[in-house]
């Protein structure tokens, strides 16, 4: 896999798509015949929370973890994440035999500190601030030569989130739309190339939880808008759009929604009762954008990405 | 399809997977690496939980509703239960054109009351004993004519339930071992009559709940013992075997595990978290059963039954 420079383009993802093929699942698209009928269109939905580590994270890691060189891979990965980008990232390095270094902030949820020590990977706790999470990766990589994997701003991890899309087109060929949550926008803008690519006349949609609502607000402003806030129930989400994702979905997409974390919370056990499936709060946003926006949807065959199910079973919104 | 006076044969199962078809879903086989590295063998799930109305009983419950005669059908279904045969027969009902008329025990789960109203069908409750609800359900069917389908002890019930093992083995052709949780027998005496027909040489077995062992002591005294008590959190396993499903249960089942409730919560737990699908405490049975006895499948392809996914959110055991 090269080391891209430049968005990637149709050959890239598929490039991607191949080399990365022993490191991901190719998940299920499930439907609920109740849920359409609770929203009016045909929703189908992306099973991500099946994927390796149990999200979508693992695209993207691989896909950059396999543009190192030799030299690169041999003194390892490192991150800072508080879920699944770290897991992605400890797995990764264990299938490449090689180290993961994960700077993860104290407060992380349980499941996610077990599965990642779980992966072999050496954790280094900080605070849970931004600050404090860059700094102590500074250190770790100064000491272990290790390579920084950013959770999105990073081409190689947007072409490796947009062979999701890829799949999806390739398995139902006539979606009138495509949605997915908006955290860092490393699965949005991914996901919005690889549709912009195969499939052109698919809607975009982003949708974000209120309280950190960035994508929606830079979308508006015209430029990077930080989030002021982060106390919301999707954990997934809390973070900032970046340089490269931002102009990606800047261009690409059609619309962002925004819903309460009531709705967040709504949507998520609408999918665990109706379909039978552990998704997490930061999953269920695009459905709760779906649900409060059903007059844009009427009828319709609506892409839904489903993107994880790491959810702490000992401490659930319902 | 034909009322069915004696046990299926392998034409009558298939016959019966034709008429169904429009009632059911062919639900998915699916495999967890993880689990398999804890069990030390190769574990494939038969998802029922994804069944239409969330559990297996839909098959049985169709079978039987497609039996009856016009008169019949024009007055009715009706049955008692506490949780998914309910749901099954109203939906059935419902799917038919015709009326369900449903006792529960006034304590029976609030996901299963309101799913089985929400598919049209009138419910009387009564006192939550076996007597209350043989009571009730006469007086139901003398004022209604309506017909009872009967949870188990009917043998095209028990041909319905078979399709499931039908598929299993359709799709995986080579299972040393099959095993399903034991409450009336149903699901269980299908299993056992369709594997002897289409794949004599894998072992069948049943798994119970320590607490609710009537299968595991019927087996063992050669003749049918019932429950003294029933506060197992597998509400699904709490009932009697029959006449008729003891009979090919003795002939047919391999051995009958049990286990305790500690043990049934902790399956439960790791299904919930390493395959990220929704099950209920009856379904995690034959997991905790394995995991008891894993010296017994070494190194085996064992077939496990996920019976059904309904499950109270609002009341979880973790």
């Amino acid at each position: 896999m090269l080391k891209l420079s430049h968005r990637p383009d149709l050959v890239n993802i598929q490039t991607a798509h191949k080399e990365i093929n022993a490191f991901i699942h190719r998940t299920p698209v499930m439907r609920s015949t109740s849920i359409n009928e609770i929203a009016g269109c045909d929703i189908h939905f992306k099973c991500e929370n099946f994927q390796k580590i149990g999200a979508f994270k693992m695209r993207g890691a691989s896909c950059a973890g396999l543009s190192l060189s030799n030299e690169e891979k041999e003194k390892g990965l490192a991150t800072h994440s508080s879920g699944n980008h770290a897991q992605a990232v400890a797995l990764t390095a264990k299938l490449m035999g090689t180290k993961a270094y994960i700077v993860m902030p104290s407060n992380s949820p349980e499941i996610k500190k077990r599965a990642t020590a779980g992966y072999g990977a050496e954790i280094t706790f900080c605070e849970p601030t931004i600050e404090a999470r860059k700094s102590t990766l500074d250190e770790v990589v100064r000491q272990t030569g290790a390579t920084f994997i950013h959770p999105y701003d990073n081409y190689n991890v947007i072409c490796g989130q947009a062979t999701c899309a890829k799949e999806f087109h390739e398995d139902i060929t006539d979606l009138d739309a495509i949605m997915a949550p908006i955290g860092g926008g490393g699965l949005m803008s991914g996901t919005a190339l690889c549709t912009s690519y195969m499939r052109p006349t698919t809607r975009i949609y982003g949708a974000e939880p209120e309280i950190v609502n960035d994508a929606y607000l830079s979308l508006q402003k015209g430029e990077i808008v930080k989030n002021t806030r982060i106390d919301t129930i999707a954990d997934g989400l809390r973070t900032n759009l970046s340089d490269k994702t931002f102009e990606i979905i800047r261009e690409h997409v059609t619309e962002i929604f925004t819903v309460t974390e009531q709705e967040i919370v709504d949507a998520m056990r609408l999918i665990w009762e109706r379909m039978k499936i552990i998704i997490e709060p930061s999953c269920s946003v695009p459905l709760a954008a779906l649900l409060k926006n059903k007059s844009s949807f009427s009828g319709q065959k609506v892409g839904i990405i489903l993107t994880g199910g790491n959810v702490d079973l000992g401490n659930l919104p319902f």
